[in-house]
């Protein structure tokens, strides 16, 4: 156990831009959110997966919705508390956690405000050891546990329980009711017993992402090579550099759907990369080559300050990197490949892990 | 207190369907479910409002969605307890009576099922007096009592509990997920204690649509005129005679909506009808002349039998006979008007009561 302080809260932030792969909206904002309910209700525990009690009841607190709609229409704070609550007060039991269910974007220190608020800790842990666009998303889905009892709700003070058969209902409903709960919603879901939780969950995703953001910033302060820092903390691949040519981005169903064009530059000259995303980043493609797909991360980097930017900070001419970085081994199973491969998101393609795509890509 | 037998339940679902001005789903699927749980189950108690305890807790129980999809994918009897059993645990107390939210059409007979199925008794009364199609159209709205907690169910297992600001939000969040649920839905909802539904409800809707059935039933089998009962049973008024020329209907975000066209005959030969609605009739207009409108009950019947026709049922050539009949003067307040007259429909007409619209029909 540990106390998150501010600095580590604005690292975190920071490192879980990089894992939002574009999506998981902007940290910056869950950032500013987290830090404010620290000065008012004092520093955060952070534990690990292995300090808590079997028999504890972790929920994961988290934003739903668009991110694109999101940054306009920002949370006033109570609403995740009101989600949280309304799923404490089904289950009439006291929650003893929250956990992020996702490492990226802003659901990253969502549950940081539920846990400062409610003088409870948050578990070193998520989900996706990333971002992830929809509900079932998520490795409790491979591990059996249900999102359901399901708690959502919006600023007005709606809020609904689904119970649900599986967690793609979940996923059905959910949607719908963030759409008509105007684009965003919060949620508490995915309750687990702490037994569960540590086979179920990603273990140290906070911690990660507060280590990506920690070298982000000092090696900012020791004007050495910030991408390439970021490319060694996470063992990632640099697939590409070069500037922004070209978004197209539409909200559709609630989610943020488009694609980055990027011209080559240095090594890429003459070269295009097409990155596609719905909220995250899905598929990276260099001329007709996929060279990154789901469930490995697509990150892109400011070139020079080696910061993360997400798909809706992308503008035309922004010089930027992209990273293939692998993700957690959990998504390399085929059950894991059938949540959240290519082949889920509509590409008829095999999902190849980033380091043999990029092997194939150095001998081309 | 008294049972119902399966012949008031027939009669019931049949005078339900007069009420139901066209929508509120086909009654005979009602009656069926109804009879079917009242054979398996034993009798079912129905009491008057009067004989409730006033700390008792009572929950109406209903179907949700587009008739026209109703009568294809047909409940099969579980989702109404479902829904209604998701309720009873949200609140941790045993419901102690259940009723319509709408004595017309299929929603009649909805709790008639639950109420066998779980021994609890049926009060006399329900929330609109006819039907409506929409969650807050009850007069439980006039006098402040919530649709929420409100418990929605399908036929997969897929339930949720909506708790919301005021019924207009019930109704955005349940239409979406009655939608997503394959457009029919059961609900629960409208949970009152005895002495605020005293107040509230329209008593006695379940006898009166029974008393309505057994005119029907009686007339036919003394071979008088049906149509003529009906009319003097409901203190209606023969606003149209003809037969239907074009029925068009849409399933429009879980409603059916359309217009029927019906041409006139005998005293109302060369003259022309055409009713409007959404799943319920909202507007009859003969020729350029408005001749009733919502929440006054616009009826269509069979001109031999005397029996309602759903706007489902109607078809071309059909010879029928439109009765305008009075709505309960709960609906004729301010309040009344601005929740269920012709303008919350989107008519730019003022309401006029069917007896003065009548009156100034015999003079033109």
């Amino acid at each position: 156990m540990r106390m998150l302080d501010v600095q580590n809260i604005q690292d975190l932030a920071m490192g879980a831009a990089v894992l939002g792969t574009g999506g998981g909206g902007d940290p910056y904002i869950g950032m500013l959110m987290a830090v404010q309910a620290v000065r008012e209700y004092g520093p955060i525990q952070l534990c690990t997966l292995d300090e808590i009690a079997d028999d504890s009841l972790v929920v994961s607190s988290a934003m739903m919705g668009a991110p694109t709609v999101i940054v306009e229409k920002l949370p006033k704070g109570d609403e995740a508390i009101q989600a949280f609550n309304a799923l404490q007060s089904y289950f009439g039991l006291r929650i003893d956690y929250t956990m992020p269910i996702e490492a990226g974007g802003l659901n990253s220190t969502t549950p940081l405000t539920v846990a400062a608020r409610l003088h409870i800790p948050v578990v070193d842990c998520d989900g996706m050891g990333r971002a992830f666009p929809e509900i079932p998303m998520v490795t409790h889905t491979l591990y059996g546990i249900s999102a359901t009892p399901f708690a959502i709700a919006d600023e007005r003070g709606n809020s609904a329980i689904l119970n649900t058969i599986d967690n793609h209902w979940t996923e059905t409903f959910a949607r719908t009711l963030t759409v008509d709960m105007g684009s965003t919603a919060h949620i508490a879901c995915y309750a687990a017993g702490g037994k569960r939780l540590k086979e179920a969950a990603v273990p140290g995703s906070l911690s990660y992402a507060e280590q990506i953001g920690r070298t982000i910033r000092e090696t900012q302060a020791a004007h050495a090579d910030v991408v390439e820092a970021v490319r060694e903390v996470t063992h990632g691949f640099l697939i590409f550099r070069g500037k922004v040519a070209d978004v197209q981005r539409r909200t559709v169903a609630g989610f943020a759907r488009g694609e980055a064009v990027l011209a080559g530059s240095d090594a890429h000259a003459n070269r295009q990369m097409r990155i596609q995303f719905q909220n995250e980043h899905l598929v990276a493609q260099l001329d007709d080559q996929i060279v990154v797909s789901v469930p490995d991360l697509i990150a892109i980097l400011d070139a020079e300050k080696g910061e993360p930017i997400t798909t809706e900070g992308l503008r035309y001419g922004y010089r930027v990197v992209v990273l293939g970085i692998p993700c957690h081994a959990k998504w390399r199973t085929p059950e894991g490949l059938k949540l959240v491969g290519p082949r889920y998101f509509g590409y008829d393609i095999d999902y190849v892990p980033v380091e043999q795509r990029y092997a194939a890509m150095q001998h081309n």
